[in-house]
């Protein structure tokens, strides 16, 4: 492995087009994200994130971009990785690591250690480049040499200051178990070479830290399991479940995204087909009024039965898989759980029937064993679209590999979700950073108000007249006029 | 005032036809109501409220009759009184009264003590004799003379056992203050007559009371500010917070009765109409849902960020009440908050645009300034349904005097949606009498796994096939095989 | 049979308040039909009725009580009975014959012949009576004795002209045959009563009529085959085939009217319900998206595959009824066809499923076979739901003995509907009457610019904001600027 | 200009990965296309179309090329050319030209003549090779040298044998005019290289003709004037308006392809946003749906009253755009008018609103105009997406330079749609090739059973169970048990 010498710009941004581009498309996300800009708006004079050092791991997508350009107006310095090999938009990420000011040649952005179709050892080594601010130092004569904030999504970046912290600790990084796959064995070595280098780089770190907050629900529950286990060393604010990020991402975002990827990889008029979606929570619901919204026959599959008797209350029919398997034409899998399309399940589908994935993991279709199907042979119609030949001579259409589709053949969650998203991410860095006495380590959700916030900031775009109450009003239903207005427990 | 003299049969069930027409609809009703009859099918054999001697206040309509029989085949005995005026069905009350195996002249049912119009003293009469259990401990040689569990909508049979309490601990009935309104002073005579019958009635009743479980908004807010000041003299369920009552109710029960009272009341044509919807929680989103379905055009308001945002996502318009009035045919209020729709609102509107109301009171329009209005005349169309003419020359039609429109012009919510509510009131007397042990003083949620019951008891009448999870799926999310499947502040 | 003795008032319209609620009602009606009052406003100076004398015949509601009174402000002279024995709302008769300006005891309105629940005698004795205008006659020291208009519902009016005359011709009624049923033989009795009076009157009638105006399929298929068969007298206008009446009466009236009557004969909640829906003709769509709209799932059944594929296309099941019978808890016969439900169908129906029809005849669903069914027996819940206990110890629901429910269980179509329909019929009867020239015996369909002037005559009411063409624009497209803008073949 | 030298394959098919791509998009796209499977199926054996050489001028994409081999597997040879310089798939090409068992070296398909972006004198070029079948007939000793059958779209084909024709007879191209366009330019040079070559060469084929049938709205405007005008030398079919054409390519095509266009272009969240749709025809009714379906507010604008009540009914808001247009975040045209939205309406819009064309021509938007304003600049964000700078300091986000979008920026209607249309074609084929006696001169439509049948064999491919009229059933309405089912004024 040969990784970049330095780390300021570890891609070709000298592609003045590249960057140009991506100032472009951030400028046009501008117009979709109003909740950022409308931060820059209120704090940009009041500078609150002055002196914050953000080690950043999150998708270095445009939107991020406009995201990185927010912390930054609010006083705020970044470091900033993709969390994931393959999510960075190499115009996003040129066009911030220029700067809107700066030129391929004299950068004026800020770090960004992220392309298009990272290695594992590449990954890993942008991860650890987030946490090393002594270039910043040197510059400004100052005495830390690491980030004071992680913005986290997935939990890696956090992760790698406490395994780092648990090695020091230790002493010694321990050998890769025999169990241990590809990935955990490039943290390992990670971890070695950072000891190797400094033996208390991550304990300092850990202490300098006032705390992370976390995007996704996988990082969220990492971090209630590590503050359970009593590991958690800085506290960390919960965005996943403000109600401005999980019900708009997961039911808006899905519905956005949902048709525009199975158009993308097929083409395949959706109108009359009939479509069997596997769950019905916040993602099915969002992909199932998606796919009638365009003339589809819904079925749903679920375990819950609240959520299976709000599918029928929907007006959806509401069957096993096994059930109706033949009769369907396009399957789509939002559960977060695993193996809920078998192979059995694949072996039954009609000819050419489009199984895809919009839920969580690959492994929420069962693609390890249609891999290793004897006989199954896999044809490339187009990068992201595959037909499996199968032995019973039918064929399928897996999209994306069996990975998120929204992601593989479309584009992820349009600018004006992810908007909400960060707008929360933005007052929880705010929140962590400026109120430290208020969070003693431990996980928390954002405060109502503030997810309230974040919604009235996305009003005015939508031509939205939002109503006030009267004092009179307020006291009859015992909110204050200016909200919170609903109980911790409300469901919306 | 003379209240009847004997407490069985307060009206006349000797009207053979009026017994046996509530029959009918109890049958009709019961195939509507599959959670009940599942309960009985699971229950029967076990009895487990044998023993349990019922308090039951809520209103005595046909539904309620399928409950109160439910209860019954588990072994409670119960009396039972309306907690609402006008809300007695009288064939129900008929039917209960005479028993599925009576007749008028031979009843064989349970007492019951309601019938349609009480007046305020009528009302509390009724509400007092679920009290007196003498004549069963007389005909059972029994030492107690009391119920042993409440079943409340509203929580007036609560308040009456803790006034009840404090007076006599007070040893004395506190004179009405002249603030004091109609039925507080109702009250206090109930009380005082008490109080000189037997002194520490209500002090035995408390004492001997294993819990209450509580349908609905109001008495739920009750019951937490009486644990709040230390008030509370046993545990009370609340009902209402379930998702299978509070989702259900709400959304799905208005999205049915909100357009058939619209057309029950002015068979007006729903379709092209423009209408206002005032609030966007779980009733304006039935509501909403339902004028869509309708052809309506629909404009929302609301005072909460995040439900407007969620309106706006919807595909909604969502405007103040005052910028749009004069363009709205129908307008419908549903926030539980008081003068959403105020007389300056009134004078603004169309010539014949219908003002209704399913949020909670009759104050949620201001009906008592439409009223004092000078100039304004009332004309009744038809029972419920009136004509206001203003002095500015228009018409309103304002349905159900301001009061809930869907139990007004329409029948409320239907038997499907009741058997929800009801199914979550049994299993919570269930739980309350056989684990008493489980539930100290204090104000509890049913257990997730009980909500998911109550849904899992409706879906085979839906054809529903539900899905179950493998063992490994159940490991991999960490639940178990048969739930609960989600966290306490999952949103659905 | 004892037949009122004047024509005047058939009724007891002395009942002052009876003639006062109607005329509240027509009072509202008014505001829901705006193409009527429209209609008043322009030709209200110019009289373009006078000296019109209609022979009316059609259901005798508040609704026509909008269109008599609109044809008499338009200068016309009308004497009125209803087409159908059930269909008059009593209060609207009383008001229509009272007139705005009259009393019970001194009528100034319009000569009515219609109650609810006639005989067939009583129902062909008013037939009979809008031909009769001998008292207007007598009052004017006019030539004539009958009406030169008709506007006809179902063609009873028309076909009592031409029977009449063909009597005359021969100089006798012909004997009922032995197949004749019992209105056959009515109609013979009418027709040879007149004969004995007076042996040319039809003649004289045919000859003076300027044409008819029919309102439905039924009368409009008489028409034409009459007109085929070389016989008919006079010419028509097919106001049924007006895209403003087949598509708005059709579509959405019954999305207003099946929830309606569903309602209010079941309060059986339509969410999360398996619904059949025979026919995806334009009432089947508009009972489809109904059911939709209110979280039904809703399958469809079809016989032409053009419409089977639009039902698809929409995204609705597409079945036979017997392969899915069994899952379907509410049945909707939207056909005009005959026995599409079957006997077998009803025996292999859910426990009290429902069944209904708004399609056309009760012969639709199969009511003889289940009246002939030995051990069926029929329990009324109330007036137009009826149990039928099968002997296979099921029971089914069947609403308004499978005659239309949206007229037996509801109110019918709202005003606003009619009065798409009842705009084209003014219209229709002003071009026959002022322009005869123009219409040689023959039917007709409404010229497509007043099908247009009708739509256009109801937007204001709906807040529509219409566009104008530009001169170039309607160049361009080669049409007027004023319209019409569509070829005839053009579907909507 | 360089014109091709020979006419087999004017493009690279050399490159065998181009026509083994399209080939496995041709087998893609065959499972979407039911309705021309089943007529190989059906009609393979009997061959109809032997004998018949037909010129084929419609896109030349994966659809056309199934349709193509659907022809040829009914006896037809064809040559082809696309009707639009843009619109063809090079991968498409390449595969009908190699054939399915041929290969680059040595191709066995149609002879194609259609590549992506022709220059005006390459198009005419491509549409006079298919007339040139001196090639097949020197193959086949035959006397003929053109083809017997035009298939059309647009009418171009048709056009020029006409022009041709007129040519010959009068012995000499006319000069163009000042005022003619280029492309009437480009024509008349081509007209005059044929004339030179061969004086009576258009007037053979003229009169070999049996037919042509054509495709589209354009086209079918175009036959119904030439005729009109007495000028039309053989008879057509008009594809167009088959309810299996007009209305499922307009509203289920648009409903499918305008979202898809909008995502692909901008990625912007429809859901929220306050959509402009000009005009309520079909193709505004498909994307009114569409929008409504992923939660946009949708705004129409209609000039027929028509069908502004239809969208009022149906729940729409009905402005004129003037009236809203500074709220309106997405334009979408949908009128085949011209200047429907103007620069002054431009001007108006909110910064970075969404102007797309799904209508006609690019002339729906005035571009010219927008064009030519001083001071307005034209940024190209990507291909087929430009901002426009204006000189208010706003700008907007103009899609495929104002041509129709989902062309330009999806990929047109999907494969299942087209299969209607083309299943039409085929069938129009067949009788107007089979049966010339039944066709003298002028433009038919489809007769409704064919109609019928395109519909039925689109069925089973949706799961669709058509139901049977039994004898009776069919007496009763009136119909064949087989069809036709519906009179020819119909509306669906």
């Amino acid at each position: 492995m040969t990784l970049p010498a330095t780390s300021a710009l570890p891609f070709k941004v000298a592609d003045l087009s590249l960057a140009e581009a991506g100032r472009h498309q951030i400028r046009l996300a501008e117009n979709e994200m109003p909740g950022l800009m409308a931060l820059r708006e209120e704090f940009g004079a009041s500078q609150p994130l002055a002196g914050a050092r953000i080690a950043g791991s999150l998708h270095m997508t445009v939107q991020t971009a406009v995201l990185i350009e927010t912390l930054v107006a609010l006083g705020a310095r970044v470091r900033w990785a993709s969390c994931n090999i393959f999510s960075t938009q190499d115009e996003a990420a040129a066009a911030i690591a220029v700067g809107p000011t700066g030129t391929p040649a004299a950068p004026a952005g800020a770090p960004v250690f992220a392309w298009k179709g990272e290695t594992l050892e590449e990954y890993w080594w942008c991860a650890e480049r987030i946490f090393d601010w002594s270039e910043e130092a040197a510059r400004e004569g100052a005495d830390w040499s690491g980030p004071n904030m992680i913005l986290d999504d997935g939990g890696d970046a956090t992760l790698l200051v406490h395994k780092g912290r648990e090695a020091e600790l230790a002493g010694e990084v321990p050998a890769a178990t025999d169990a241990a796959n590809a990935e955990e064995r490039v943290i390992l070595d990670t971890l070695r070479r950072s000891l190797e280098l400094a033996p208390d780089r991550w304990t300092r770190i850990a202490a300098e830290l006032r705390g992370v907050t976390e995007e996704t629900t996988t990082g969220v529950h990492r971090l209630y399991e590590l503050h359970a286990d009593g590991g958690l060393q800085f506290p960390a604010i919960n965005v996943n479940d403000s109600v401005t990020k999980s019900k708009f991402d997961n039911k808006y975002g899905i519905r956005h995204s949902l048709p525009d990827g199975l158009n993308r990889a097929t083409d395949v008029l959706i109108g009359g087909k009939v479509v069997f979606v596997v769950g019905y929570g916040d993602v099915g619901k969002g992909a199932a009024e998606a796919l009638r919204g365009q003339g589809a026959r819904v079925i749903v599959s679920e375990v819950d039965p609240i959520c299976a008797l709000q599918a029928a209350m929907d007006g959806f029919q509401v069957a096993r898989l096994e059930d109706v398997v033949g009769e369907v034409d396009i399957f789509v899998t939002c559960t977060g759980n695993y193996h809920v399309i078998t192979l059995d399940h694949i072996l039954a589908m009609k000819h050419l029937a489009i199984v895809s994935n919009v839920g969580h993991f690959d492994n929420e279709i069962d693609m390890a064993a249609l891999e290793a199907l004897p006989g199954a042979e896999r044809i490339e119609i187009k990068p992201q679209v595959h037909e499996w030949r199968l032995p019973n001579g039918r064929s399928v259409l897996v999209l994306s590999e069996g990975r998120l589709m929204n992601l593989g053949n479309a584009t992820g969650h349009p600018s004006f979700v992810m908007s909400n998203s960060f707008t929360n991410q933005v007052l929880a860095q705010i929140e962590l950073y400026t109120r430290p006495e208020a969070y003693p380590v431990g996980v928390y959700v954002l405060p109502k108000h503030l997810d309230e916030k974040v919604a009235r900031l996305h009003l005015d775009a939508l031509g939205v007249g939002l109503t006030t109450l009267t004092a009179e009003q307020a006291a009859y239903i015992g909110v204050p006029v200016e909200g919170p207005y609903k109980v911790d427990h409300y469901r919306y």
